[in-house]
């Protein structure tokens, strides 16, 4: 059997510093190139970093807003169940809607996917809100819309959806115009819950561990 | 705004037609190929199929104890909420232990981490069952040294952990040696919960939507 390192703590600290070592952080902002570290971890990816899209506001005003105390709206259980309560700072409530019972009648009534009719359920809680998409190209479409007709703009769109079709485009269409609000997006096809929690998690708290 | 597709069925069907269309499937046996495009689905990488590794029976063995109702053993909570319940053949148990109260203790007595602890609660279940490893490289080691030390063989183990610290490691112990069980893996850093999810869904129904 091989042996291996059962300590959780080594084995972030030597995760970190080996991410640390072979990707190419320089190319980024200070605050990001942090988040960035956590987005690798996440993947196991380095190459991620030249893909990333970014505001330069987005890692203050995550930060900001997550103190405050703002709620984290997710658009799939995934995501929600990566966020690691314990690094949030203001025991942030974690909100998911996609399962919520009237989501199926509201996709039919909206003519799109479940995914992108949760948001709905999202209004009361979007004002200042940390926005984390893992999954679903929809949901992101489908927010941009929204923000277009109006409703209130979250503090920071965390917009990693993932796969063939409509997951480029929709981050592609984030970046272009956020509307206002800052975002963080990993262009391609790539992205995931376990990318969009890290974020989350990242942003949560400057300590990496 | 940027027109998208809004029906959840021609959006899976485009996505496994592109994949389909641009990945190197013919160099898998063909039930590991449908197996493997989920996997791709779940992480947007077509080249993931030249890491794949497998034994020629992972699939069959997977498929066969999910219809008989074995349960699936996860190692994270994202792994377990990625499950799509209702594609399962027998309504199975999807168990993860890692957040059981026990395990912080556990994790100390073994000196290991807590997901590796975590799998000391899994024994009742392991003879026959689905083994599904989407984040932790300690959980497949500690797997291995369960199996090495006797307990009952699971039907097919996914592993796919991820990351820079034992990850492609484990993997390797595993493809190496898996002990007489099944298994399904992603050589190399990659891997994850929505990968690991993937499989457990690709297994539990042939049909793909």
């Amino acid at each position: 059997m091989t042996s291996y390192i059962r300590d959780a703590n080594e084995i972030y600290l030597n995760s970190f510093a080996i991410i640390r070592s072979e990707a190419n952080l320089d190319i980024l902002p200070p605050d990001v190139a942090k988040v960035a570290v956590r987005l690798i971890h996440a993947c196991g990816m380095t190459d991620i970093v030249t893909d990333l899209g970014y505001s330069e506001t987005a890692v203050k005003s995550g930060r900001t807003a997550l103190a405050q105390g703002v709620p984290i709206l997710c658009d799939c259980r995934m995501v929600a169940e990566g966020v690691t309560r314990k690094r949030l700072p203001a025991n942030n409530q974690v909100i998911c809607t996609l399962n919520d019972p009237e989501v199926p009648e509201l996709a039919q009534k909206l003519g799109n996917t479940r995914s992108a009719a949760a948001l709905e359920l999202w209004r009361p809680y979007l004002a200042g809100a940390i926005v984390a998409i893992g999954n679903a190209p929809t949901a992101l479409f489908r927010l941009l819309e929204m923000l277009d007709a109006g409703v209130p703009r979250p503090a920071v769109i965390l917009g990693f959806p993932v796969g063939f079709v409509g997951a480029a485009e929709s981050k592609a269409a984030l970046a272009a115009d956020s509307r206002n609000v800052p975002f963080l997006t990993l262009h391609g096809r790539r992205g995931g819950s376990a990318i969009a929690s890290a974020a989350v998690n990242a942003l949560a708290r400057e300590e990496e561990i």
